[in-house]
């Protein structure tokens, strides 16, 4: 019988531990005997990397917010379109570190584009494409950006421009993803991400069993 | 008194010979005293050359359709937020080399991903700003078309993702150009490009004269 694929996005701030979990969700899923594509926004194929670099050159301080917008959701087009649908066609489980929740709660209500302008163009670059599941790693906005900045000072090439943000920005994109977790309950799961991490692995994979 | 700003286009099938008419009028404008911004698509600010190279890499061939046109918008909004608007404010005459009507003939049409798409990208991306006056330069299609390849097969590095195109997608271009203009007569001028140079010059120039 064949698998049927399914799709799991991984949220939160920058410095959450999101993308740690999914990599363990991913080792998990394996040894479990599924065929997982782990991939992150915005990038993923040559192309959508290529479009990943100038969005997160600290070096494109006059990047307007609509061209930002646009060029996530280019990259995630393709991305999209040359991994994500193919890897769910042939019933894999694709795990994407962040996705179009991003893009509305970064873009539509951080930078205040508006979260109508947003699901106009996901329904444009994904046609329908949705995550069966999202999990929301949730941090207090505070120490996660600390942890962030941290990390990419230690880098030769440091990718900055989105945590050069201020605080409030900060504060608001948190808010805005738990409106989003309240609007979708069936599918998006809070997991507190203030935990050891072996107590959210093992909470992580408690939301996702029954589905795979 | 200050003059207010004026934003014409240049529209065509590539080797229709509309850039070398779009330099000739801002020669021509820049004899008559006014300041004038020239500028061509997919490009303009660092920021959108930069996504041009990613449309233009004849490497791409990967690229989906809705990637491709979401960095068009994308390289469109950079260059109408950081060059044209303010150009514009500043009473400056703006030229460019393609707009939306190229995403609308190309990707709407030619690619078949809508008009619908593609207005709703430019409401998006331009919020507003549409040309005052557009100079279609009308060729048929064959000539343009091997015009265009032997003028890139001759570059060391060809930007030939585009005219690798089928002659049937040039023929839709084309009819889908000429739809525009008919519904848009007051501002889509069109100018015959199988005349002489200079007779086309100085009819672009008598249909833009009262204009500025």
């Amino acid at each position: 019988m064949k698998q049927s694929g399914i799709f799991i996005t991984f949220e939160g701030m920058d410095g959450s531990g999101k993308t740690t979990q999914m990599h363990r969700l991913a080792d998990r899923l394996r040894a479990a005997g599924r065929t997982v594509l782990v991939t992150a926004e915005p990038g993923g194929p040559p192309i959508a990397r290529a479009i990943r670099r100038i969005i997160l050159d600290a070096a494109n301080t006059e990047m307007s917010s609509v061209a930002e917008v646009l060029l996530y959701f280019a990259s995630r087009a393709q991305n999209v379109d040359q991994w994500i649908r193919p890897a769910l066609e042939r019933g894999e489980v694709v795990l994407s570190d962040r996705f179009t929740d991003s893009s509305v709660v970064y873009q539509g209500v951080g930078r205040g584009l508006g979260v109508a302008t947003i699901l106009d163009l996901d329904r444009i670059a994904c046609r329908g494409l949705k995550p069966d599941l999202t999990i929301l790693v949730d941090v207090d906005p505070e120490p996660s950006l600390a942890r962030a900045r941290a990390r990419n000072a230690a880098e030769p090439h440091p990718e900055t421009r989105l945590d050069d943000e201020s605080m409030d920005f900060h504060r608001r994109v948190h808010a805005a993803y738990h409106a989003l977790a309240a609007a979708e309950p069936g599918r998006i799961k809070i997991i507190d991400g203030r935990a050891p991490i072996e107590d959210i692995e093992r909470s992580v994979w408690e939301v996702v069993a029954p589905h795979v």
